[in-house]
């Protein structure tokens, strides 16, 4: 298994790769690289090359193909647990394949996200589209209000909200993996659960109630639950 | 909502409960409950009462309906993740409605699970059961090697083991929601997969080799993918 690491466009030059010092430290003293052997680069948006360590960096000596990615982009809105839940939710729904996660401020959060978060998470989605050998880093969004981040969805594409303790359909039972849309976005809510006034913003701007079975599922284990589902259906074979 | 608390047998006499210390302090002290209020009592194997705190402890006024189980009972065999990830693993798949979990030591597990670990996790199944609302907390066995593990299951019940890169059937391609068995179990590895000998000898003892996608799960992911599946499939409607 060949070590990945991201790479930003600017240390790409044609067939020549300019690797950060600490990249440098890491693949020759961690991994233990020579020159002369390879590592993968990926550019989180779909690329990734073979690479041969050299004095000067890397040479890339293969394009990859990108055959990891799910043929839906799923988009997870998520209302932000307390403590450090996101962190696990950005390394799991990255495993599963999620496109752009949306951290949300519900009326019951309780948790104030500190500036350097979405710096710590995106570092995460990093190293787990590394670690699960995808090409494309999923995109984090700075956290917003609810309402906010519901009105400024710009596509038709359908869109989900779980609830719990309802009585309506299953994720699920929404999804055909014979006719799959291209987009989707889902919304999933804090301990304490949505209040009216945020269900029904959400179904007045076309989200459908949708349950993820009969126990309360914690912030956390909802939208890895949804990823798991919806990649499933995808992949199915 | 009322708060919900696991009770052994030897605590409840007829319609009385007797209440540990720490119990009595969390309910009067934490959750703020006075005498006339309620809770719920679970004994962990299926049955729950509504309970009126009193002077003495608790008296049952009502008994209570259990319909958060799956109609499928699940066995996870997990080998055991490094650090903490077992914690996870016992809080996520309890939420979504695993019967029994086995912890594993396969060849390539790196985890040495200390003698206070099983205490621990027992407690964790506890606490998620309370949580979710059920009202059976999840068997944790002692950790086992894995080849002994797979010689000691008695049933016939269909056995899938997970596997990293291989061309196997999707999970959801091999259940029915329509014909589900009543039992199953599944294996998933740990970090580096299995060796070669560990697959042989599932697939000897009659295990279906099977995919979860295309991307490469962390050993925390993979059981929790599998429980989020299994319960959307018994649950779809």
């Amino acid at each position: 298994m060949l070590y990945r690491l991201v790479i930003t466009e600017s240390q790409r030059h044609h067939d020549q790769i300019i690797l950060q010092p600490d990249q440098e430290h890491y693949l020759r003293r961690v991994v233990r690289l020579n020159d002369g052997q390879s590592f993968i680069a990926i550019n989180g948006r779909g690329n990734g090359w073979q690479v041969e360590l050299t004095t000067t960096g890397g040479t890339i000596i293969a394009e990859m193909n990108d055959d990891r990615e799910l043929p839906i982009q799923v988009s997870l809105m998520v209302a932000l647990p307390k403590g450090s839940g996101f962190d696990d939710i950005v390394r799991c729904t990255t495993e599963l394949g999620v496109s752009r996660l949306y951290p949300i401020i519900s009326d019951r959060t309780l948790l104030k996200p500190k500036e350097n978060k979405l710096v710590r998470w995106r570092k995460i989605a990093e190293e787990a589209s590394e670690q699960c050998e995808r090409f494309i880093v999923p995109y984090i969004a700075p956290p917003l209000p609810f309402l906010e981040a519901i009105q400024h969805i710009e596509d038709n594409s359908p869109r989900f909200i779980a609830v719990a303790r309802n009585t309506d359909k299953h994720l699920l039972n929404c999804l055909n993996s014979a006719d799959l849309p291209s987009q989707i976005t889902i919304v999933t809510g804090c301990e304490g659960g949505w209040t009216t006034k945020e269900l029904q913003s959400a179904i007045d701007h076309n989200f459908q109630p949708i349950t993820l079975g009969k126990r309360i599922l914690r912030a956390v284990t909802a939208p890895i639950a949804i990823m798991a589902l919806i990649s499933a259906i995808a992949e199915n074979k």
